[in-house]
């Protein structure tokens, strides 16, 4: 059997089996985006980690490596903006080609600067290595979240509001352009969508104002896609949810690269993954106060896109003429040994 | 100008200077193995990373799967060890490709969770990517140490002796054997510098009775070469060094090794690398009572190799007939862009 075999949730699945039971300072251990560890302080220590790997995640025609270290540190960010936590510190373990310029390493670290100082936090240390053929770029990203006051995957509870920040599907559209870049679109949309795609900008203090809230019973970001990410929270939570697909922000920008490539913005909405937006679970009572408490405290919007339900009637599309289909399992999420 | 015109350390210098100061909760940050973290416990949090990529560290041929994950933990806690503290946690970070058997996953986790139950800690998440080419294992981990009882290498005083823990050039006596299976050597020898080299063991207890003592000024662990680490602690602490070469720890496997490739075992101990044993100085007064603690509590050896002098004196070699010669910059030591 090989690695592409199991696919990637599979793989985790696996390790997990292999390593012992966490010892008790381990609040939440393998399987999530971050880990949750119990220092002797008031807050808890969140440690992640994300990697952008050459010709996987990026082609270097196609990025700047200023874009590039923005987005290594943004992917992090977002990790730990969807525990509603803060980031602190950062280590970069660097793998690189020995013929790379030194101008594209100073870029890089510029570029992560910028991001990481936005997230308040700061480089504190790494690794550099040698290596033959694709580069990669791995951060590992810690913070602090109140013990009382952060927001896992595994809360959902039926009949909750499941909203999400801002639009979906932007970064797949911006990801066609630079894959199709002589695809005809006006400039304003095609810059709107490959910014997206290159420099996402984590929803850190959302995530924050969300957790603070005390309503949000569960959250993730959207990074391997909103299907995907979904499933992730309704496995962890037990729970089934209703998709109102014409319920689901997909911009004008998206839609209107999907018409030139001849594809459907929805898919890329449900499935394009790497929107980095947050994506939360709210106690019906409560959704439009959250909702009201983003809008008027960051300017970012947030929209109902279906419902929490019986965890047997697992993740089901409700269509726009009020049919119901079951997801589909496969073709809607990243993943990184059964994508092509 | 490319990396490999730079260098591992001049990379590291240039990347320092383009980031900004530290903010005051960080101790120690980039250029030191180890980062050292104020938290709000009476411990600082220890964090590290350093990776195993494929066809530089190791190659497949030569390391099983299992040792593999153990080495990379090693590593790893072996910079823990030297700054005196005790790990924690684990995120481990890994680039494979997508035809990689799961069985080797499998051993490599299970080398992993032997070396890091052996540590007292626990892997408790992580990252996995396909990638293209040579593989790319990535460990961060974190750690901790009394706020009063850490050392760092930037501690060394003038008249010091410089120590060391067990022998040197032993790692680099088997990489020779790997690389050149044919050269006859007895079976004992080859299996002690091939584990050695395969599967290093960490002097976490050693590092900590070391540090509690009261009397180390400075320790780093030998990951790169005696020499090129001593000069790490003499540019930290603005000293000086001289090594008594005659008084350098050679085994005689290590002796047998060099002698069957025709080679010379003096060079290995000085700048071979990879021994993860490690490297301290202590006040002459003191010297003798921490060589006895360390081997009665752990059995370890520790050898006086030499003694902290004025900076202006550079590293210098003193050889058994009285003559001193300066230490010659280069080879003396791995650096990753510029070793072939």
């Amino acid at each position: 059997m090989r690695v592409s075999d199991l696919g990637e949730f599979g793989l985790i699945g696996r390790i997990a089996g292999l390593l012992p039971s966490p010892p008790p300072d381990v609040v939440v251990g393998i399987g999530d985006d971050v880990a949750v560890l119990r220092t002797s302080g008031p807050d808890y220590l969140l440690a992640t980690c994300d990697s952008q790997v050459e010709n996987v995640h990026f082609v270097r025609e196609s990025i700047t490596a200023f874009q590039l270290g923005r987005r290594v540190v943004a992917i992090n960010v977002s990790d730990i903006a969807a525990m509603g936590g803060t980031p602190t510190w950062a280590l970069v373990s660097l793998a690189l080609p020995s013929d790379l310029r030194v101008g594209f390493v100073d870029e890089l670290y510029l570029g992560m600067r910028e991001q990481i100082l936005e997230a308040g936090a700061a480089v504190v240390g790494g690794n550099i290595s040698k290596i033959q053929g694709n580069m990669v770029i791995d951060v590992f990203l810690l913070g602090r979240v109140p013990a009382d006051k952060f927001v896992l995957r595994s809360g959902a509870r039926e009949g909750d509001m499941i909203m999400v920040t801002n639009t979906l599907g932007d970064s797949r559209a911006g990801l066609e352009l630079l894959r199709h870049p002589a695809l005809k679109v006006s400039k304003s949309s095609r810059d709107h969508v490959e910014t997206k795609h290159l420099t996402p900008q984590p929803r850190l203090l959302e995530g924050r104002i969300l957790a603070g809230s005390g309503h949000v019973h569960a959250m993730a970001d959207i990074s391997d896609g909103l299907v995907s990410d979904l499933r992730h929270i309704c496995r962890a939570s037990h729970a089934g949810a209703e998709i109102w697909v014409d319920r689901l922000p997909i911009g004008p920008e998206s839609r209107e690269v999907a018409y030139a490539a001849g594809l459907d913005a929805l898919h890329w909405a449900m499935g394009g993954g790497e929107d980095y937006e947050l994506l939360f679970t709210v106690a019906p009572a409560f959704a439009a106060n959250v909702q009201r408490a983003i809008e008027n405290e960051t300017g970012t919007k947030v929209h109902v896109v279906g419902q929490i339900v019986d965890e047997l009637q697992g993740i089901q599309l409700s269509l726009s003429n009020g049919e119901r289909i079951p997801c589909p399992p496969g073709p809607l999420g990243w993943d990184h040994f059964a994508v092509s």
